[in-house]
């Protein structure tokens, strides 16, 4: 198998460690690394530091300064909070505030600028109680309301300084750690950005040898409240919220800027909060916009420093990135000379690719640690870290080879990989491979179909490739197993919202994927309720294009059909009223080469065809599994759910071969559908992977004649196209 | 085992036939026979009639009047259609207005008076189209658009002329009739009425011998739409609507009377149609009084001759029922002397045994047919009607040792029961056991548990016991379930609806029961908005009451939570905001007694625990499957779903009887599921009865100690009690 000559070294962040230098330098060299960065925990000797290798310094902004933190707490970071809701047996209540919540993580935040947002619920009409009926007594910690409603139940919103900085609070009581709790400031406060850019300041004057400053991402932590139980620690974990943002001073901004004040209620709502996974009102955008302002204003201040000294500043895309979206067109003004992003799956290598930004990098897992996800083992008795490497390779390889970055790394201690020799070598393999695929890229794209696919949900492209957070806090949305299987596939795929759609996106799109549960923001939710979008997209259909409706795709009440792409789908679902309608019989009809064998569709229930014209080409359980319709030139194509498998991947690119009406064409497509090719024309290379853990065989149609290709479990094949 | 003297003959209606005079007459008085019918397609002989037994005649008011009906055809009855949704691609459309329904059924009633009532709407915006932007074109049976916005959906409600009644029409259909097609006619106007008095008159004098004059229902069958497909035949069919009493003179009367007019809108629903399983709302309510009133009103008239006759009228509660509900306060005022009601399940035995007339009679299943329910073999080759009459015989038994009937019967063709011998004997003993169950009745009530329940719903008593039709039309419903287990259980029950509940109906019951899907009618839909009705349970339940929650109780949009009792139940169902919200742990905690053996519940996604406090008695596929939670002095116990079988009957008993607090109290209730017993304090009789088709052994404890009863398949025994 022939190797690219070029770009055999570099392009790799490795994690030192000080203690192991033999072991470092040894590595860096085997594996190709230009850098050496330091992790949480791990420090870099001097030895390491003066070997040659840029140095990346790992950040967090908004913690680890705990004098400065005791000496203001009124600047620490907050967030609403809201009691569960009580019944009043009487015409009075109490109301215990920190009852169901962890008394590590909050302290009450009663100030008079901040009690002005208190708010208390009557829950059974949904009304606000009038401050006159209810009063907080600060000793107890209790809000007592009295006058009210006997039988009725109710809430209260308060605000609340967060405590402990939650990334610590998890490690910390995951570990059984006995040391001071790391609090968060917050640069809301212009006491706090006036001492944060003193001290970045400072920190670069103390860390010369430092090239490329690693911020933890910036000052805002997704939201996690933790509760006073046990039973549900977990209280609420959204990746995507901007809760954790709140402060009185921050809302009085934005009530100046904006002209109208926020209220608890618009981030409580009730006790659901309003969860990324549901579409923003216009109240939640503008406050979003107002926090990204702030965060980019100040976030800027600190990179210009981290410029003025000499180094870059590269931010990992994580945690507290709350602000700092990559995907909005003002990222740029970050200043940010790179993005670097943790990986598990495929769709977050797309995520980082895509960033408009110089440099992109992606650190691999496993992490070097005793443990990984959920606690289960890695580097230690039990653990196969060689295996779990190559099960998260072939769900970034087949990523990267539809869209390059720029780098990779690693993170953690180093010294643990020592006992595992295959580890090393497997990794050597993975930093050879990635070289060479980044090499293609340079010399030119990769091969892909005609069909151009654009995602629609309610963020669009502002949430390209994510939900929020990673595959297994999104797992229960269809979508982000779309998106993961799209993510290797040799199509163009782009993100859109709603007022993409009525501005004229479709022109540029052959196929729209909708998919996710009513209401959802990835279904769409009242977004539906827009005529225009509906007639942007049965126009559009009509004349050609293609609906790929998955779940719940524009279901929104109070309309004729629940779907409202109903009459392109030709599939509808009954929500009740149509319970005595007879249903159509229909017959299961095969598309010759749509289906893979061993795809598996969960169905739905109550999902029905709303007229004879549709083809039913699966079925499962007796119920719909996959549906056809024409509309115009164009068609509709309805599936009840869809879980990311190899087999499903495949039926998802064959459904927009034939959305596309390009099914014939199966060039670079390898018949085995555990295997994947990339075709990169300008340098006449076939890269096909296997991303099975068996040995494979595929045969591949190009445009040299077939190509039957051998592969070992999970490897990949690079082979020289027009010599044979 | 003793046998009752008195009652061994009397209370059964045999169907007679002619040419088969000695049979009739044979099994008449085998079968202990007092009353001779006829029924459809069989006529009786003169020596019959003149044998001695009371003679009941079977009378289709509405149809066979064809000829009356050929020169009336503007007197016709009637219904609103729509047509299927069409898209328009430009500024026009055309829609052919009987394109989706079956044509033999149907004709467009473009009268003036009728066309007033037509409408098109645009079915993207929801709007109706303005009169000058649509014409009918008669000629090609078109409306033609004009004007309008393309890419939008059409629709056109009108109306149309029935013209081929329901049943007969089935019948004609699936028997492959070659024979005139009957018409219905509609007594809403003047001039049917008159007809119908002068020939119901008539009638009555030419029939002499008829003791009872059998109305197979009234005037205005369930609504039951055909299709022009063959792949969906039935488009449209729901036992409890008042769609096929709609007519261009009653809503120009209902106008008249209520002061505001109906549209056709108000039937159609953009499709949908208002099925009973969603409730009503006001003017839907309005229109069935007015058509109440007029059933009434009309009915009276006949029923008046019939009278005048010296016969008695009874109604035979079936497809042309609509209008004449049983379980309206004003019921009777038709003056029947009798309710015969077709049983083929416990629900409906009770559904009889309850309303408000002097005389109530089920007729027993199978109908003496070659074929029965889904065209399944009876009395032919393949078919074992002895087994099937012992299966529906137990579902109706144990309804029948509850609340008393005061006859039993049967229909259709005698001489089909000659080859049965096991048949003729199985109905003997049937005959003799239902005569001994209604003497036991006549003696005094059976022993109930004190708890008494009642069935929360928006009918209410209107619809108790039935949602609309047969169990086999609405098994899709968790209530008709739970109707269906109730109707044999020793246990006091009521239906109420929530106005019911606003004006303290609480106050007489133990438990209440609240079952379906969500905004259904069985849930409740918005009646849940009404703070009043959550007050007022929330009250009863923390004083000592009990919410038996199944499937989405209390289910409403716009609050806090979606099920209105969450506070009570202790859970509640996610729609998609709390996708990010922790889950209780919990450990699953049996209830010593409660859950017995074999029971099987269907969980549901997305049912969450409200907070650590609620016990989870029982899991299935790691979801909850039934929880309860103290509230005050009361009890929330949530059900996801509940299917009928012996197991979970005894699961509800056992429920019912943990919320009324007397679980410990195991008299009269045999320790065997698939057994069940009546106790009759005032004859000392045990009635025991095996719902199973394999022999059981029992024991019961009783005020006279244990009794340990051995039943044959399907049989019962009766013991003295007090003797031992």
């Amino acid at each position: 198998m022939p190797k690219l000559s070029t770009g055999s070294t570099g392009a790799f962040t490795l994690p030192g460690e000080a203690g192991y230098e033999a072991l470092t330098l040894k590595l860096a060299e085997r594996w190709g690394a230009d850098v050496i960065r330091d992790s949480d925990g791990t420090q870099l000797s001097e030895e390491i530091i003066n070997a040659g290798y840029g140095i990346y310094s790992t950040l967090c902004i908004i913690r680890d300064h705990n004098g400065w933190a005791a000496r203001n707490p009124d600047k620490l970071q907050q967030t609403f909070l809201i009691t569960s809701p009580k019944v009043a047996v009487q015409d009075y209540v109490s109301i215990y505030l920190l009852e169901d919540f962890f008394a590590e993580q909050f302290r009450v935040n009663d100030s008079r600028e901040a009690f002005k947002y208190w708010q208390v619920y009557d829950r059974t009409t949904g009304k606000e109680v009038p401050g006159e009926q209810w009063n907080y007594d600060r000793e107890s910690g209790n809000v007592v309301l009295t006058g009210i409603t006997p039988w009725h139940k109710y809430t209260v919103s308060f605000m609340a300084y967060r405590i402990w900085e939650e990334i610590s609070m998890y490690n910390h009581t995951t570990n059984h750690w006995d040391k001071e709790h790391l609090m968060q400031i917050d640069p809301m406060y212009k006491g706090t950005r006036q001492y944060l850019l003193d001290w970045m300041e400072d920190w670069c004057r103390e860390h010369q040898a430092t090239t490329v400053v690693r911020f933890t991402s910036l000052f805002y932590n997704f939201a996690w409240i933790w509760g006073s139980s046990g039973q549900n620690r977990h209280l609420f974990s959204d990746w995507g919220s901007y809760d954790f943002t709140v402060s009185a001073r921050g809302l009085d901004l934005f009530a100046e800027q904006y002209g109208y004040s926020l209220t608890a209620e618009d981030f409580v709502n009730g006790g659901k909060y309003r969860v990324s996974h549901i579409p923003a009102e216009q109240r939640k955008l503008d406050y979003m916009a107002f926090i990204n302002d702030f965060v980019i204003g100040f976030g800027k201040q600190l990179i210009d420093i981290v410029h003025k000294h000499g180094k870059l500043a590269y931010v990992f895309y994580d945690d507290s990135w709350v602000g700092a979206e990559p995907y909005n067109d003002r990222f740029g003004e970050f200043g940010f000379d790179g993005m670097i992003k943790c990986v598990f799956s495929g769709y977050e290598a797309r995520l980082c690719s895509g960033v408009k930004v110089e440099t992109h990098e992606i650190r691999l897992h496993p992490y070097l640690f005793p443990v990984g996800l959920g606690g289960a083992p890695t580097f230690m008795e039990g653990g196969n870290p060689t295996l779990d490497a190559k099960q998260y390779w072939i769900n970034i390889r087949r990523a990267l080879l539809r869209e390059p970055v720029d780098r990779i790394g690693l993170g953690g201690y180093l010294h643990l990989v020592e006992p595992y020799p295959d580890f090393c070598a497997y990794m050597e393999k993975i930093a050879d491979e990635f070289r060479e695929i980044k090499e293609l890229h340079r010399q030119g794209q990769p091969y892909h179909i005609k069909t151009k696919v654009a995602v629609l949900h309610s963020w669009g492209k502002l949430r390209s490739w994510t939900l929020s957070g990673h595959f297994h806090e999104t797992y229960m949305h269809d979508l982000i197993h779309i998106n993961e299987a799209l993510s290797g596939l040799p199509v163009e795929v782009r993100f859109i919202d709603f007022g993409d759609v009525r501005q004229g996106a479709l022109q540029d799109v052959d196929v729209v994927i909708n998919a996710g549960n009513a209401g959802s923001a990835w279904s769409g939710g009242d977004h539906w309720k827009d005529s225009q979008v509906v007639d942007a997209l049965t126009e559009w259909v009509y004349k050609g294009g293609a609906l790929i409706g998955v779940n719940q795709p524009s279901a929104v009440d109070g309309y004729d059909h629940y779907f409202r792409m109903a009459h392109v789908l030709g599939v509808d679902e009954d929500t009740g009223a149509r319970v005595a309608h007879g249903k159509w019989a229909y017959e299961v009809q095969p598309v010759q080469g749509l289906v893979p064998d061993g795809v598996s569709i969960r169905p739905k229930d109550n999902v029905y065809l709303t007229g004879g014209a549709a083809t039913v080409v699966r079925e499962a359980e007796g119920k719909l599994a996959l549906t056809v319709n024409s509309f115009g030139r164009g068609k509709g194509i309805y599936l009840p759910s869809f879980a990311f498998s190899w087999e499903n991947t495949r039926l998802l690119l064959n459904l927009i071969r034939y959305a596309g009406n390009e099914l014939e064409e199966t060039r670079y497509l390898p018949d085995n559908l555990y295997t994947e090719c990339a075709y990169y024309p300008q340098s006449k290379r076939l890269v096909v992977i296997n991303n099975s853990g068996q040995p494979q065989q595929t045969t591949i149609e190009t445009d040299y004649g077939p190509q039957v290709v051998e592969l070992e479990a999970f490897d990949t094949v690079i082979r020289v196209m027009g010599r044979n």
